[in-house]
């Protein structure tokens, strides 16, 4: 079976994954719609792609906080990498930096950060924090990841409780007894995310500041009212996310709600986007309606079920390839030509 | 089989229920395009969810015309509880007072409103009234009901003839010979329905008025005009129906029918909504575009089918728990903070 | 099997039809688009019902040009009814005067005016014309039927050549030899039609006008400037069609094109419509719209294939019903309380 | 099987071509939606037919750069003919001359330009020209194509690299060793394509002026911007096209492009345009919106697969028949009164 596009990897999870696995993998919440629609939102943006430019020299490079990264797709924050691959997060951490790109290691790794670090050392990374319950816990991770050389905190907020994923219900999902979450300090029931800290306000990016000299992102934004916000409480970045439709459903596509949290953000801190990724032409309409970076979720994890660190590296490789000709096809030689007039809505 | 979602309930009654009670319970008028309306609409409502609030003391109680409810779904009037379970209503009543939420009992009963009385003594239950060409008879139930303790009186309005359900028609549908109208005086031939007055008008209201001390709440309502006008004859509620898609085919799906009537009432009665709520994130969204409650049919029907009581309890619960998540998933920790600035028309 | 609406005749004809008549019936020009559209426009209009009037006396007759009908759904003109069954036209003749409404007898029948005539006397019935290169053959027609008893002369306009009717086309359709278009005088070639003048013109009216007192009705008129173009030649009614999607595909459904001619108009003349009428609602949202009756053509041919003028007068009474029962549960007791306040056009 | 519309011929193709060529001519970029759009976006179109216009002499001829062809439909340029018939671009020349129209001949046809022009000599033909990064074979190209007789330069603009058609991936699609593109030098490698030159831009239109003395089309232009461009760079020509959906998925449809190049041209060059043309209404709804002729490219090569030159006029005849018939019925006898009135666009 050839690998061609991403649709290749997908389908070959599906075939080899165990069912609990790849239903907890892809899983939605409640109709899975905001899952879907990430992924239909892409369709009804179509290009206006220019001729006659000279697309001979084709630079895809960017900088996310002023770090080069050798084109602008990372990989997102998922949890259970040893669901996917025996090695894990270390996998991906090696295929992230051999990409030369950035790796946002979640909380629910299955390795622990030091492990991470350790597998792909000088790699370009960002932790990423829930905060819980138990507030010391939280701090000794930021403080740990900042040891560690993690380049920049991604704060998750769409999850004071957990979505409502039917199919994890079904299947009663549970990590495998031979699997941890290993950052934290004791065994953890995925399914209750009781310690999650449910009020957390954004009072409590203040407290993070307080932690960590890293810079912060915070990722689950979807409104303009909470980029004003985000921004007034000092982030640097702005990841537009619904968490890959696994908690409110029918939110907006996150390449819908990209346009509002742009025109909030106005320049005051970068915003990058995850969700609904799934060829290199979805990434050039993000970066033409104002995203800097975006990050792949589920793809990536597919690729790591496919081959470990290699398969994520086609799926990074596919990514890479089909950007840079979709640039070259609309007519921009760099990433700093791509822009908003290169888009229109399509009346369907 | 795990009960997870309502649509559970509904697959477990299409298997066991004779079909010609499915049927009945399913049916739609004409081509049953607003009964599917009904559900479609609200995929294309989007929320537009707030982020970084404290959602750690969830308060989903409301009141509905004074009396507090445990989370703002009730139970609509649908006719013919013992096609769904031997007990028939007298299994609804006990549901909803469990559940410490409203009971809008059906005039097409198949238990007596003593029996139904007795059944769950003190739950909070309103009367639902067809006003027939006998206006004793009515004024007996009206009388009756009030008598009892129910607490408020719902006026169906859009039913001057029966709807066209063609199933209902193939399958010859009427009662098996060993349930009643218990209500009526004497035998009650569903499809005639030749007993109900199309002769009713807005003076009737009046007349109702004369007869009760109960608030009246009248149900059918789909057009700012009406709105206008039942607030000028002095109803204290609103229920918008389009009687779960069976009378006028192709009327408005009732929470795009909603956003009128909030807008014709502006505040002067508190306005409900019936028709197509499947998922906790539905009732939010008629709560976002300003219903105070919604009320359930068919679904209710389900849980009573599944096991009686208990399996209508569990329907509740779900709903509970599922507008609950979406609330605090929203960023709403009461009722009070829902608003109209929740939700956004989706582009498809 | 219980023949309960329209669909019902029009599975009955597709089965026991031979194939050669149903295709021929059932085609649309090209791709069908217009065809099938002519029915999906229907779906995008919504009702605004009203509640608690009093439709206890219904009233659903109405006047074309001066003569009751027993409700606005005439008999449009379509060819060859001793296709669907042996007496033809004469059985529809017959069940048009039983159901007091008016036929429209096409120029194509298989039974002559005469028989037409003889079969129903005293008939509500219009002649629809096409003007053939040999004009004394379309005189000669025109004095026939007016000395007859038609009481309308229909001309149709949309048939300067036949359209493109695949299945016509590939099933080498053409009368069986034991039937003959009897009004002309010789055996007549249906896929050539080279008999039809293409070169008419508006100031053919004129000429019409000089040979009959008849009034004249124009038919397939689909846009403002047409219908403006009718009036100012002193045409008595039009009627929108566009020949059931089987002249030009991808024009617009006639329900669409109605509100352009309605506005056209202006009221100078009375505006009728044909094509994708299924339901009693469809008549009623046409009327909303401005249209004063329509007319049914394959629903006709579904009826007589079923049982003749038995069959006939099922489908028109079941429209008449369904019709009735729109209009009383949309709140409007009588047609001339039906307006464009009836109707709002649908986001989906 | 009778051949009676496009689809046939597509049908035939598709059940009678080896599986790789089949899939080369049919690939699109990437998910095919901008292949599968172009047809699609047609159906948005819907006629506003005019009636009671004398129809009867029907002019369907029109003239491209001066030059009159029998009806505005030419062939587009695509490469390697032979893969559908052993004859290649000598029955395509010679079916074009036949039907009186403009053949596009591919720079990477399998005959030679010579072969070509002494197969079907005085045909009215273009040649569609790639630059190269050799400039001198580019230069050679041009020269002998005049010297041949070619009436027009078409330079394609939209491939500066070749589209991911992951179909032709997956099959290792190369031309059978005994095709050759035998206008090129050597050998040539269609997947990689690397001889194209992607550093082109507008100045070499000055270039290729001074190369030749006839007309310059430019093909491949999607905007407003482009089309400016086209005009100040004193093109001749603009095929609105986007390469049959094989270069950037999810652009525009080229039809719904057509009107803003229209619109930036204003009447300062001819506008042209392919990619979905099916029907012969397609060809007129193009015109309606300002095209003054359309090119036809798979369907051609069904044609070629059917029958070879007479199969290609097969197609072409039956186009011209249904453009003819269409037109007729639209109310327009010559391609002069062809104009915007006659299309609106739909509310689906």
């Amino acid at each position: 079976m050839a690998m061609v596009c991403l649709s290749d990897f997908e389908a070959y999870a599906k075939k080899y994954l165990p069912k609990i696995a790849w239903d907890y993998f892809a899983a939605g919440a409640d109709d899975c719609n905001t899952r879907d629609e990430n992924i239909l939102a892409y369709k009804r943006i179509r290009f206006r792609p220019r001729m006659l430019r000279d697309v001979s020299m084709m630079d895809i490079r960017t900088k996310i906080l002023g770090t080069e990264i050798s084109f602008p797709v990372g990989i997102a924050p998922t949890g259970f990498h040893q669901l996917a691959w025996p090695d894990g997060e270390k996998s991906t951490a090696r295929a992230a930096k051999a990409m030369n790109t950035c790796y946002i290691a979640s909380t629910y790794s299955t390795c622990t950060l030091e492990e991470i670090s350790t597998a792909a050392p000088g790699g370009f990374r960002w932790f990423q924090l829930y905060i819980h319950r138990n507030r010391a816990a939280s701090q000794q991770l930021v403080q740990r990841a900042e040891a560690l050389g993690f380049q920049g905190l991604v704060l998750t907020t769409d999850v004071p409780y957990t979505g409502k994923r039917r199919d994890d219900i079904r299947n009663g999902f549970r990590l495998p007894p031979h699997m941890k979450v290993k950052n934290l300090e004791r065994d953890f029931e995925v399914c209750k995310m009781s310690l999650l800290d449910p009020s957390v306000t954004w009072n409590d990016i203040y407290w993070l500041r307080s932690l960590t000299h890293l810079p912060i992102i915070i990722k689950g934004i979807l409104t303009k009212e909470d980029a004003e916000l985000a921004v007034r409480h000092g982030v640097q970045g702005i990841i537009v996310s619904n968490h890959g439709g696994r908690q409110l459903d029918e939110g907006p596509a996150t390449v819908d709600a990209l346009i509002e949290v742009v025109e909030g953000v106005q320049g005051r801190a970068e915003v990058y986007l995850d969700g609904g990724i799934r060829k290199g032409s979805d990434v050039l309409k993000a970066l033409a309606l104002g995203a800097k970076c975006v990050f792949i979720g589920r793809p990536a994890l597919w690729g790591l079920t496919y081959k470990g660190e290699e398969g994520l590296q086609d799926v990074l490789r596919i990514l890479q390839d089909e950007f840079r000709l979709s640039m070259a096809l609309a007519g921009c030689a760099s990433v700093s030509e791509i822009g908003r007039h290169l888009v229109q809505f399509s009346k369907l």
